[in-house]
């Protein structure tokens, strides 16, 4: 089994400038291909270091994957230090000045010497033209250690990862073993009680490995099957999926590339039911998220943004003494939102919030985080009260993930 | 000058799983204590490639900050490794195993063997109580090198490290220069057109550098000044970020920590102005912009997201054979959108966005990304029309950015 590295030039990375998302990319890839990564390195644009790491790297790795450093200016220092680790000299390769010419007269119109210097590769190098910007990239294969150079620009980098790199691992190493993996997405629940909930299950699995992951959104339970062919990992996943989702129930609401506004729009089209909302707190976060479905006029009416108690009064029509002798976060407001917006925007269900984002506006009575959701679907109206723990965002995000969770379940129990 | 060095553990990282953003949080803090970071590795949880990487980073830097692989569990081996690097025994502390006791009666109630692996940690450590999780972090000075161990939880990680790793490290190592750096926040022009602008003006500077990174919703320009104190660094960066207002004008909306929204509260607190938003494909997003602000209820009253034409109609009372002549995305809605808002907002001003933000709703005569954006004072209404680029998203973001911006330039005019 071959072992792989990842290095990624860039004093902005050391610099904590930029994040490298670049080897978190190419990572994923390579999980995919089956590849071992063993390490990933950041290293600043300066020549002593780039080659002590380089030489480390072909010394304990058989595939090194390089990102950045290729550009035309004095810090771009990649491949005349590749040469440099490999005893080559750098050349001019006549495709790569074709292509540097071609892409400049468009933009410059003239080529320095500067720009030129991309198009001197080390010795034996195999030029990939990038199509996508300036820097080519570069394979070279020398006494059983490959090198492949990629530019630091995220998407010039995944284009020729895609196009490129993928396809060529694919045939250089036909994968030994298949990896697949399955994302289950979890609401509802916290950390600790899905991985109680699931705990004796996962302990059993032997050739499945399972990874739980905690977001502001939802917690996402990821299934890695392995096995010696794509049938066998395929049936592994799905038998693992399909346990999980018993032991799961209602808490799971999607998987993979699912998402939770996608999972209601599914629902909700399939029902031929329209919504609205009526927003307090969240101050339209919620018709942005049940709006990010392409598709989601189809059900979605659009709602009002009821932030202060003006709108509340006379758009939603909630009887100011109501507001007076409960407040503005309140069960009875916010059953009136619900129910109000419901009518007043031709829908069929009416999904409101009202709470407390903070830091500022709580009581003795109401803290920081109280938020009230309800739903009214012109039969009944429900009301949930939650005490939502974060930071204004956090609670914000939660109590809008909440209603639309509110509203899956609900959904789904009516035929 | 010390030299820096992050290691990253968690096979997580190396598989594509998680994006290691503790590095880069890390990297910024100290490159604002003025400690050169020349490494960051990440290291999947092998007893055997960790302590090669830790030994390697023993070799060639003083300074090593370790992150994750302190929880219980058998893959938590940075502890042991570390120790084995250092020929150091390990021993209980008993600060960490009361610290454990205490937290775990509070949440599981008793502690097991697993558990209770948290509390040892190489021998000569000073613990660090994390008081914000279980695994304790620890700080670990033997011969000339300092060894500085963080959980991988990143708000753990972050907590510790402004409590403890900085005041540590400005104590132990008194910058020997001082940087100092600037974030200004330009919008309403490319990243190609900024650089153009102030290219002139930065090849000039000799003690200064800078960078210049793009985002979805803004470009923004850091200045770094370094000098041998405080006074001056402060100095340099000042003159540096004057002269740069200057010539970015108006397209400079803010500075470091400010925000778009944030700028728009401020300017409309001290005029004592109430706005309010009429939304179609933006679907809530510019109103969750808005709400961001905490205490935005001051001038914001909320508004109308009319995302289908029956809310156009009988909410925002735009004539149907408006609609229908010119279309729900056009120029004569739009204008209607922000002024009907307004009035029935109770607001001074009204803001719209009507648009396709696709992939589907396009036309011949109108294309995904075309938008309308208007704002209505009561006296005069304002309409730009606009073709944006970028996926849904990304389409929605810059609407309503640039309607932010619209409303930002109008309130700055006015006295």
């Amino acid at each position: 089994m071959i072992k792989a590295e990842i290095i990624s030039t860039g004093s902005e990375i050391l610099r904590g400038q930029i994040i490298d998302t670049n080897a978190n990319f190419i990572a994923k890839k390579l999980f995919e291909l089956g590849i071992d990564l063993e390490h990933i390195s950041a290293v600043s644009d300066d020549p002593e270091y780039l080659l002590s790491t380089l030489k480390l790297a072909l010394s304990r790795s058989d595939l090194i994957i390089t990102t950045g450093g290729l550009g035309p200016t004095e810090d771009d220092i990649t491949y005349i230090t590749i040469a440099k680790a490999l005893n080559l000299k750098l050349i001019k390769y006549p495709a790569a000045e074709e292509h540097l010419r071609k892409i400049l007269s468009k933009t410059r119109g003239e080529i320095n010497s500067s720009n030129l210097k991309q198009a001197y590769l080390p010795e034996g190098a195999k030029v990939i033209i990038n199509p996508y910007g300036t820097a080519p990239a570069m394979l070279l294969e020398k006494d059983d250690k490959i090198i492949y150079s990629l530019p630091g620009v995220p998407w010039e980098m995944k284009k020729l990862v895609e196009e490129n790199l993928i396809p060529y691992l694919k045939e250089k190493f036909p994968p030994a073993v298949i990896r697949k993996s399955k994302i289950l997405k979890v609401t509802g629940l916290g950390e600790a009680s899905v991985n109680e909930l699931i705990r004796d299950y996962l302990n059993k699995q032997t050739n499945l490995s399972f990874g739980i992951y905690a977001n502001p959104e939802d917690i996402q339970v990821q299934i890695i099957a392995q096995a010696p062919n794509e049938k066998e990992a395929e049936e592994l996943l799905k038998q693992s999926a399909d346990r999980l989702t018993e032991i799961l129930g209602n808490y799971l609401y999607g998987s993979d590339e699912q998402t939770l506004e996608g999972v209601i729009g599914d629902l909700l089209k399939s029902k031929g039911l329209k919504i609205a909302v009526a927003e307090s707190c969240t101050g339209g976060m919620l018709g942005e998220i049940i709006t990010r479905v392409p598709g989601s006029s189809e059900y979605f009416q659009g709602g009002i943004i009821s932030y202060s108690s003006l709108i509340k009064e006379n758009l939603l029509n909630i009887p100011p003494e109501i507001i007076k002798e409960y407040g503005e976060v309140s069960e009875p407001v916010a059953r009136l939102m619900a129910e109000k917006v419901r009518v007043r925007c031709y829908s069929d269900i009416g999904i409101g919030i009202t709470g407390i984002a903070g830091p500022g506006g709580a009581t003795a009575q109401k803290k920081v985080g109280l938020v009230y959701l309800s739903l009214a679907d012109g039969k009944d109206t429900m009301v949930q009260k939650h005490q939502l723990f974060g930071d204004r965002h956090l609670i914000r995000l939660r109590a809008s993930r909440r209603a639309l969770n509110m509203l899956r379940l609900k959904l789904q129990q009516c035929p």
